[in-house]
């Protein structure tokens, strides 16, 4: 068994490759054309004077911007550089190398376009009114790493204003696999979702969503005990109660933990069967753990380092540990859902991600690992499992539709046929341009 | 000697071809990997948790967001729509297939990445404001197909408050690609710049820096007559004296005209040696052209039908002519300039584009034609001649070098060697994209 100070080196060591290989290919990201240039003749078709043909088509009838440009398949991945990663607030210019790497994710697992983008401002208001004026130049924006509890309002105001799919990945994207996670978890140990205690530890970006999807898919408000820095969440919860950015923790504050328990993280585990923590390193002690039901599901999702060791967690007798780790099994993971959802709704020019929409991608993920055979080691897909986000962008785009927020009608097999071959081009263009070169071998260390 | 007809029918004929091939390939621009992705585990390096160490080096010291990110290679080319081609207000929507071709253009000719972007506003604040906000993810701004005045108003501005460089392509580009122009076609003629008498037709976004390189250039502000739809410009031209985003008109109604001419067309071109049109298709008659100067050189610029056709011009006299269009000799054509000016300006990491950058690249791309060998039906490279963009680029860079305005010192031999290897890889990515079938061959048309 590694010690936690060998887990933390091993979360370090990829640093240094990192370092030594982002400065040598500058960017991960890069513009390539979509349509042929046979010589400069070409350029009388795909500039001027042929483009003014589909410019006046789409003067005419506005939708065909998705038939003659790359709107349909093209998001923005838009950051203020406020809450990245687990750095906190460094500004949007150090969290570009974030943004670009997402945008290399979004083509590589799910063929979408994505145009990195940090922004210059950290004001709430001019975020959305940024978001708003992009809109015509994009099928969907991806919001990241926007800092609490502002990022509430960005999402809700910008959904409401955009005609356009808007999803902050933090919130959204990381309730989905979390969903997906503890519905397969409690499959593993044949417990009703409609009958257990959940503990959620850190009412954040994470877990607000969570919690919706949660009781959305059956849970039983009143036996969720949730709890923050500020401790258990109640009604006496008064700061929650003023604060328009807090509106979603107020009602958790008055839905939740019907026994009116008191208290902190210990108080939440106390019985419970699943604890659902997106809070800070090491916070949950192995004892707190003994307290919790039998069979206890644990979701220590905290980056690098877990709430709980897994190793501690299954010591104090959890059954089924996650974490945000890819070096344990169950990891809870975004990019599982992220280049999914926007390829359906991209696929069929969904107007907007609901709720819905990311619960049967949440579903469709689970289905896909129950498919293989869930046990205690697995209860969500690997990165590496290809057939995954075809299938559950499927499952978004049909769930669209079904909600009458698909602007394009598609069968599932349509749906599945070009999600594939959209996928197979990303693919197919980054291993012939590794393969001639254009993209070069990474140098060897200096020894 | 085509009709007039058959021009316009010839001008029309990439219309049908441009509707189809937009159709068929939903879009011209990409983003495809800039970096190699081994296998899922690299996602341990370009995503989380690798991802941190060049985060942390750029909250340090942010100027190496030019050494982890593609921020150094990569522009957005942001238009409001309202001045798309000569096509009008025809909103954001369709003005993206011209953004989007010209992101093509800058990556084929010059390997400059740019991010298509057409704003869901009009207001000229609102479009600085956005330009401010977009800046920490981008080397630089293309401005693009943004009506007049306010244009003039938005270049100022966001120039102000930027420290990337910000160009309007309809402005500096022209200015500089028409400045070679007559550079090389007084050479041919024999004339002096400081001697000749130019009348300027339309006094918009294209002349406006025309005028201002003309003049630093050597010409005699008072032997320039400009005329645009209000007649002769002069200081009886009140209109330009007390609208701001008019005060570079009013500069011109000032010093130039030394003898005040009055009236309109005919009047500027009583005389004079060169013609530098921006206006409207057919506004000039031959027998105006019959009065100017012997020698007289006319650039008549308007899309697609120019101020006069070219062989109505030389049958009035005109020895030189040049037009916007690929089908006669003397394109004028911004391609020659804003791959370079850019690929220039980026990799020296200017803070702006000075008009003396403009002036040195309209210099090189002159001597660029008078190397191969002026004359009458010469004055100006091609777009397929391929060594003319990294020429233009260094020449651009190494003013910026000169007048203090670039973060990097680099020599002419690293310069043009770095932009011949961007281009060329540019190139290849297309040539390997489409030779391995990722960009499928056009289909026939249907018969």
């Amino acid at each position: 068994m590694p010690t936690p100070e060998e887990l933390l080196a091993k979360a370090r060591k990829p640093a240094e490759e990192a370092l030594r290989l982002h400065a040598y290919y500058k960017g991960k990201i890069q513009t390539a054309p979509k349509c042929p240039i046979r010589g400069v003749e070409d350029f009388s078709i795909w500039y001027t004077p042929g483009v003014a043909a589909p410019c006046r088509a789409i003067q005419a009838r506005p939708d065909l911007v998705y038939e003659h440009t790359n709107k349909a398949n093209s998001i923005a991945v838009i950051s203020d550089g406020t809450r990245v990663l687990g750095l906190g607030d460094i500004g949007p210019e150090a969290g570009l190398p974030v943004m670009e790497g997402k945008a290399l994710l979004f083509k590589y697992l799910g063929g979408v376009d994505a145009v990195p983008i940090c922004l210059g401002t950290k004001d709430p208001d001019e975020i959305v009114r940024t978001v708003k004026v992009l809109e015509p130049s994009f099928g969907g924006i991806n919001l990241e790493d926007i800092s609490m509890p502002k990022c509430f309002r960005v999402l809700r105001e910008a959904r409401r204003l955009c005609t356009i799919p808007v999803w902050h990945d933090d919130q959204q994207g990381t309730g989905t696999v979390v969903l997906a996670a503890v519905l397969n978890a409690l499959k593993v140990v044949g417990k009703q979702i409609g009958h257990v205690r959940l503990a959620m530890i850190g009412m954040g970006a994470a877990n607000i969503p969570t919690y919706r999807y949660l009781k959305a898919c059956g849970a039983d408000a009143g036996k969720i005990v949730a709890c923050d820095l500020g401790g258990i969440l109640g009604p006496y919860r008064r700061e929650y109660q003023t604060d328009q950015d807090y509106s979603e923790q107020w009602t958790v504050c008055v839905e939740s933990n019907r026994e009116q328990r008191r208290g902190g993280i210990a108080e939440a585990l106390a019985g419970a069967d699943v604890c659902v923590a997106f809070a800070a390193g090491g916070i949950i002690r192995p004892e707190w753990v003994r307290t919790m039901a039998r069979d206890a599901i644990v979701l220590a999702c905290a980056n690098p380092v877990p709430e709980i060791w897994p190793w501690e967690a299954k010591a104090a007798g959890a059954r089924i540990v996650a974490t945000g780790r890819s070096d344990f099994p169950n990891q809870v993971n975004n990019s599982l859902v992220f280049p999914a959802v926007f390829r359906g709704a991209l696929d069929v020019r969904a107007g907007t991600i609901t709720d819905e929409m990311a619960m049967a991608a949440a579903h469709e993920l689970a289905q896909c690992a129950a498919d293989k055979g869930l046990h205690d080691g697995y209860i969500l897909p690997a990165m590496d499992e290809w057939e995954v986000v075809p299938r559950v962008a499927v499952a978004t785009a049909m769930k669209a539709q079904a909600q009458g927020v698909a602007r394009l009608l598609k069968t599932a097999e349509e749906l599945h046929r070009s999600a594939v071959d959209r996928i197979s081009d990303a693919r197919k263009a980054l291993a012939v341009l590794t393969g001639q070169g254009v993209i070069p071998t990474p140098p060897n260390p200096e020894p």
